[in-house]
């Protein structure tokens, strides 16, 4: 007895291909022999964990036999009281990630278009496929969202918009006025999510408070996540602030228990670290401004970045170069699906992480 | 401007009611002012949280701005090597409710039917509406499954079927022959979830290795957790073991980080653990003898239980019962929603825990 349970699975489904996530140092070193490995593939912090985070969570590690809280209060206590929202504006997520797939599936069916950018985050496409909805994807301008052929191309089935700014994987960045022009185009029954998991890189006098036009326009959801700058990518919490009446709906289709209860109260820690936030985009900013020096100094192409990587053009196969990188044992991302076959993307390290990865491409490339 | 985003939501989703969880102790303190609660509510386990595990977690606390591993390598070799399973058949959720999410989001569309027993686990017809699927639930039998009105419901449009044993919150179980038979007469295509939570807790000799049916039963996806028996339910990992073509589909549908770096440790630490699981259910069924022989003095009827929990008629409102005893400091929970207004859902707690519910429950209740 055999079945073709391919064909059982729903029509999007069945075309669905999975999220390739950034290869963990383990499986490199069991796969090559390698130690030592710098990974600069997954856009994480390298600051290490804040000690206040440590502390928190050595605290908590009686308790882990009891469900976490299933509503979030105290961490949404701390967002509401240091953005000015709402508890019920906020809906809490495994990773903004969880988000992005929670408001596909709550608003958009398989008679619906999800718009978003060339060279935009690949879990827009991967959530539009596995509701069946039509993807509509909107050619870049310089890498980056081209807002006006977005607000062209809206039609009476678009039903929701991603926009990621900083944009990941190219750290494009769409100015304040950019963005509240475009929404004034959308129609108030076309959601629009405004994907910010790499804001608190991008410049302060720049960024702007999405979250304080929501007032102005209620079909905008503004997500962020504790997985960047604040350092908690292996916590998987991220967060969306929008109109009460959203969350309501993304908190009905919400997993009870989707933060585990180590994770609420990292970020709950996390938030009222602000030097470790201070120390995170200081690193950041060190680290990129040494990056792009070395890649002007070898005349190497590379997108201006609001974000904590840099995406550069290596003039050959970035797949290639990758797999002599990989050799190297400095793991960064190639960017071939998303559309960008000669670029690699490189997260933001420590100095001698960056340091790492500039010999090794050197070496590679055949650098001066 | 102002919008009705319910009505922009899905169908399925305008219908959908959340979750209700188990109110944490810390809530019910804020509101009643409380101390010293004792939470029976949530079917936890009262052993604590393993030495093993929290050993192992003080030493991951480091690495936590790294993303988890997508593929949770090391754990899926753990369950492998554990159940004599290929990693290929293995899919890791958050929490086992991610899984039967999953399982439905892949597999099921609002054409379809989904069908589940009277007075089985909630999250069945909350994945089922959310979906916008057909729920067709099937009278119980003595509070449990009638797998032979379940055989005879199905229709053409049966897609997926979920059977809980031991089932939550009745605890009633279904035999190895029962099931067997039950599997005979459903169609290869509809697919079968065998939910068993609470596996652990069940008699070793009657509740047979349902994993090792799949060979039979292509369509047989066995679904199990590490919130129960294993005590890491603030920590969210539950499993699935099904034909390797039923995972492939899971896995893409799944979130890559969908369980988080402590979780994984945690879950792949206990497995190792072999004590904290033989000391779980030993006071699993020291406090069921108790807590059984006290509704038996006192002519409370109760549902015999292979679960950690008992659930009781208390011959009066569950919720209005529910309420006294809160006000006594002892959390457990009605299950009115359930379709069992005069019963309360016992977890098993601690022999101080047991004692302090009767001691409330006698007051309450006016006994002896």
């Amino acid at each position: 007895m055999s079945n073709d349970f391919l064909s059982l699975a729903n029509k999007g489904v069945q075309k669905l291909h999975p999220y390739q996530a950034g290869k963990p140092t383990d499986e490199l070193e069991r796969e090559l022999g390698l130690t030592d490995i710098v990974k600069l593939a997954s856009n994480e912090n390298p600051l290490g964990l804040s000690e206040s985070v440590k502390a928190a969570l050595q605290k908590e590690l009686t308790e882990l036999t009891r469900y976490p809280d299933a509503n979030g209060y105290y961490l949404k206590q701390a967002l509401a009281d240091k953005y000015s929202v709402a508890l019920n504006q906020i809906t809490l997520g495994n990773g903004s990630n969880d988000l992005l797939e929670l408001i596909a599936r709550a608003f958009v069916d398989n008679s619906h278009e999800v718009m978003f950018a060339e060279h935009a985050f690949v879990v827009y496409p991967l959530v539009t496929q596995a509701i069946g909805a039509t993807a509509v994807v909107v050619k870049a301008k310089d890498y980056g969202h081209d807002l006006e052929a977005m607000a062209a191309a809206i039609t009476d089935n678009t039903k929701l918009i991603f926009i990621a700014n900083p944009n990941n994987p190219t750290g494009t960045f769409l100015e304040q006025d950019e963005i509240k022009g475009f929404l004034n185009k959308v129609p108030s029954d076309v959601l629009v999510v405004l994907d910010e998991a790499y804001f608190e890189y991008a410049s302060a006098e720049r960024r702007g408070n999405a979250i304080a036009w929501i007032a102005e326009f209620p079909n905008l959801i503004v997500s962020r996540t504790f997985s960047k700058a604040y350092g908690l990518a292996g916590l998987r919490v991220g967060y969306c602030i929008s109109h009460p009446d959203v969350a309501d709906i993304l908190n009905r289709v919400r997993q009870p228990f989707n933060c585990n209860a180590l994770a609420l109260k990292a970020a709950e820690t996390i938030l009222q670290d602000e030097q470790y936030l201070v120390d995170s985009v200081r690193l950041n900013d060190a680290g990129m401004k040494d990056l792009s020096a070395f890649f002007d100094a070898n005349k190497l192409q590379y997108i201006p970045s609001m974000g904590n990587f840099i995406t550069v053009n290596v003039g050959q196969s970035g797949d290639e170069v990758y797999q002599k990188l990989l050799l190297e044992g400095v793991i960064v991302r190639p960017i071939t699906g998303y559309g960008l076959p000669q670029h690699l993307r490189i997260s933001i390290g420590t100095e001698a992480e960056n340091q790492r990865f500039k010999q090794a491409l050197t070496r590679v490339l055949n650098l001066q």
